[in-house]
């Protein structure tokens, strides 16, 4: 039997126990759901997972697609697995019902989406972006816009791609030189290049829809300047048929070290007459539309690494149990017979770290999820403010936690295989390469960490600073009951203490040193907050199971829920006290970093 | 201009400044070398590591060799390559003169060495273990044997190989299960499987000689019974000429995330009447032979991680240098120019901290080959002693520092270049993935923190451990007299102090305790102790660097030197406190990862 690509019974365990999800369907938009259908949905993605990707997850990474020139080729396996999702309403599962979508919970469709990423990503690649797409236009598109481009990419006949990144600026996207000139007609001529645009170009979809950052002729400089456009592979007639061939070209694929089977391009608009392009809501206000599909990417890109990370701690899990070999140290007769390798006290810490970060990232994933159904349909509108705070204040930690630990948690897996880990008879090697990517695409951890630091925690007045703190201590209100987690309570609230404390510390220091000087620790602060945010992401899980212990339990749940427990313990006892020397750091305002001369090097 | 290597004046330093490389020119082996014969031939490797062997690095990574059944190929760039480097003395450099070596001492042989690992790592993938399985039959071997497989092994006529894993014993070296049978000419036949063998099977020598455990029918069970075995793809006969094909086949090759141009392989031995095979020394010492390779290959692997971790140290910070983007935060200028991204920070910190782990990697690799030298040619007995008593001791450290320090370096080097780090325009992805074998291959991290704390410490009455510890206090003394370095100085004394408290208290627990629990920690006891020995080498540095500033060097000197010291404050202030943290784990005898049940996960 091959290994589980993930724990259904955690799944269960976040979605009904940790997360409430069936209380959500006494929301208006959720009404004809129930925990079947939810189930129901899960059901179908692991199935389509299992029947349709996994037999071609090797095939795949090991045959990128290429280009002759002219067109993408790409192993014949692909375009009818993404078929085969559309096919099942799980292309865009948490869209309206009358624009093609089955109005899911976004925590409870990307929990779907867990399943097809474990199989080899290749799905969520091409239907997340084109899926995130559509909600922007949706958000910020006029009527026209809506009808003409997001119906066709939720019924999955157009793809969908985001296209900032530029040769000459990576993270820089206030120096992006892309241009567009306003026509006669109202619209766009788009001239300039992108680069790593994802999906760029392939022949899956009938067309695909680029939004394009670029800069109006005598914008302003910086991202002050930036306006979005929508950019066509092929136009679209008024009837909706496809037309002549926009400005678009393929300049040519890149070669990754993961996440193989989805295209990196390198595009040309407008090498001629310019790419036509349709505006976006208002002239330079592009990236503020952006940051739309940009924030809703980055909690795909944590949720992404978080589900790889938990597909390589089932896959070593799954071969510890099966894998004698060896003794134990306390074992001196030679004629024993090897044990099988969970029995090694390093192999469990390999796997227990492992299940701590998997499982950790994964509930934080989760949570986000939630707060993006929570900040659209909670009940009040000060509720659904609250969700948005929230999630916004989270992101970065969603999007980085998750994309650092993740590839921590992979390299564990390969470990836990030993040579076999190495080599490509097991997809552990796959996970590590795939998952690295994860700390770079949609802000890099360096970008997020300025983001956190230098927007989100002062922003409005901390109020998602505040608010996420206040989440926090309502968590250890509720730890403290219990003799169990008092302890932990406890800890978690010494843990806020010093955070508070380290905050305060660098936010003061702006105002007398250099903030250069001031935030060179930042990633340090990102870290140390992802931490404490993890360290309640297990607190929250080890009151259900403590509660759940309480009611005995089924012998099979007796087992998961302590080991809920234990994760927990292993979180608060090896990795949360790592904050306290991180935050000397920070504290104390080291600039050993920030005083290094580039001639030093 | 093409990124550099290796920093040619970090070599300098450390061969002539740190370990004062000329001194042993004194010593009769080395009689006739000076610092101009040792330039020569860093100078020589330098150039076959540049103008041989980096042209087809990325083609040799994309190209791995494949098996038609009947042979082994490979892209045709490789055997000239290598045969370049034997031409030029390179492949056997260390060894004697009368067996085709040059006499260098292993220190400069190993620093050659990592140009010709940094442009691919092929050259020393087979030439570095044909020279290790040489010097075993060297010292204990025959003379017969030696004459008919050492020769040609220094020749580099034949290749050489370690067969020691099988399928289902892979760190398991008690449950080998590969048999020799004695025949009645006195030599043995062998029948057995044998995985990873790297490079066990290729076209580029006219033979290869496998080194291989196996078990003679009767031998006790565990350890105790492996004997080891010379057998040649093709037999010799007596005046050298090659004789018929040996029952050793090519089951096929292994397809690894890195590492590429090297074969790795699964062997059959004996599918018929068994594999002709030659005891080495007497039967069931086996294993204790194998060491004298194992521990050589062992440090091999350490320096090829800090080789690597040094290569993409230096290929980011050439990229960092070079890559205008984004501004520093202080600058709220849109029309500014962009920043080259050295001056960012957060990319100071990513430097810095490979920095700090490639060199700090590279000196305690470079101190290990020195201890090599030093324990065959040191002056008196007992400074030879002395020096195999350290080097014994510290082999486990110099296997896994580097290798699991130099895969994060490569991780960082990466996450330098954002998404031009991920794709196969730059080198820094490959360097990712070699890497990753380092912490696997020659005994697991996790083997290495059993032989460290079960073995190496209490050994012979912790004479290892009480030499290494007093070493570090030669230095520590040194240093307080620098008003620069005593700080540094005491830190270290106090870390040592934590780590002597933290060793009694293991291991006086394992008189009460079950030793499985209190040894359970040993991968944390491993990677503290190695912290506190990367400290040590650092400050070893500073003290070199402090003194030379002293000296008024030349202003490129002045700023190398700086550098050091910068470097020097990197490790003791973000690096060694982690050490607190992980010593309060181990001293507790912290059971959490050893509670974890397999129902558990």
């Amino acid at each position: 039997m091959p290994a589980p690509l993930l724990n259904d019974r955690d799944i269960e365990f976040l979605l009904y126990e940790l997360f409430d999800v069936e209380s959500m369907t006494s929301r208006p938009r959720y009404a004809d759901h129930s925990r079947e259908t939810f189930d129901a949905s899960l059901q179908t993605a692991k199935t389509v997972a299992e029947k349709v990707f996994l037999p071609f997850r090797q095939k795949a990474d090991n045959n990128q697609p290429t280009f002759d020139g002219k067109k993408v080729h790409m192993i014949p396996e692909i375009k009818p697995a993404i078929d085969a999702v559309i096919e099942a309403g799980l292309a865009c599962s948490s869209a309206d019902y009358d624009r093609g979508g089955m109005q899911l919970p976004a925590i409870v469709s990307s929990a779907a989406g867990a399943y097809l990423s474990a199989a080899g990503g290749v799905a969520l690649g091409y239907t997340g972006l084109t899926n995130a797409n559509a909600n922007l236009i949706e958000a910020h598109g006029t009527p026209e816009q809506i009808e003409k481009w997001v119906l066709p990419m939720r019924e999955g006949r157009f793809a969908g791609t985001m296209a900032m990144t530029e040769p000459s600026a990576g993270s820089g996207l206030a120096d992006l030189t892309t241009t567009a000139v306003k026509d006669d007609d109202g619209n766009y001529r788009i001239t300039g290049n992108k680069i790593f645009i994802s999906g760029g170009d392939h022949e899956l979809n009938e067309n695909i829809v680029h939004l394009v950052l670029a800069r109006v002729k005598g914008a302003p400089k910086g991202v002050k300047g930036i306006s979005l456009f929508i950019v066509p592979k092929f136009l679209v007639s008024e009837d909706g048929s496809l037309g002549e061939r926009n400005e678009v070209a393929l300049a040519g694929l890149f070669h990754k070290m993961g996440g193989r089977a989805q295209t990196s391009t390198a595009l040309n608009f407008g090498e001629q007459d310019g790419a036509i392009g349709y505006l976006v809501g208002e002239e330079n206000k592009g990236l503020a539309y952006m940051f739309h599909m940009m924030n809703e990417a980055r909690v795909m890109v944590g949720s992404a690494a978080a589900f790889t990370a938990t597909a390589g701690y089932q896959y070593s899990l799954d071969y510890a149990k099966e894998r004698p070999q060896g003794r134990l140290l306390s074992e001196k007769d030679p004629n024993s017979p090897p044990v099988n390798i969970i029995e090694h006290p390093d192999v469990r810490r390999m796997l227990l770290t492992q299940k701590a970060y998997a499982e950790g990232a994964f509930a934080l994933c989760m949570y986000g999820s939630q707060l993006t159904d929570d900040e659209h349909t909670a009940e009040t509108e000060e509720a659904r403010k609250a969700a948005h705070t929230l999630l916004d204040f989270l992101t970065p930690i969603i999007k980085s936690w998750p994309s650092e630990y993740g590839p921590k948690a992979n390299y564990l897996a390969i470990q836990v295989l030993g040579g076999h880990g190495y080599i490509n008879e097991h997809p552990v090697e796959m996970f590590y390469r795939d998952n690295r990517l994860n700390p770079i695409h949609e802000g890099t951890t360096g970008v997020q960490s300025h983001d956190l630091l230098g927007r989100k925690v002062p922003m409005n007045n901390f109020a998602g600073y505040n608010a996420c703190i206040r989440e926090m201590e309502k968590t250890i209100e509720i730890a403290k009951q219990s003799s169990e987690l008092s302890g932990y309570a406890s800890e978690l609230a010494d843990a806020i203490g010093t955070l508070k404390k380290t905050t305060d510390t660098v936010l003061a220091a702006t105002q007398s040193m250099n903030i250069d000087a001031a935030f060179s620790n930042s990633v340090k602060y990102l870290d140390m907050f992802g931490h404490v945010v993890i360290a309640w992401m297990w607190l929250k899980q080890g009151i259900v199971a403590d509660n759940a212990l309480e009611n005995q339990p089924h012998e099979a749940d007796v087992q998961f829920y302590k080991g809920k427990l234990q994760a927990l313990q292993y979180f608060f006892r090896i990795e949360l006290p790592e904050i306290y020397h991180w935050s000397k750091i920070i504290s104390e305002l080291d600039t050993t970093n920030y005083d290094m001369q580039a001639e030093w090097f």
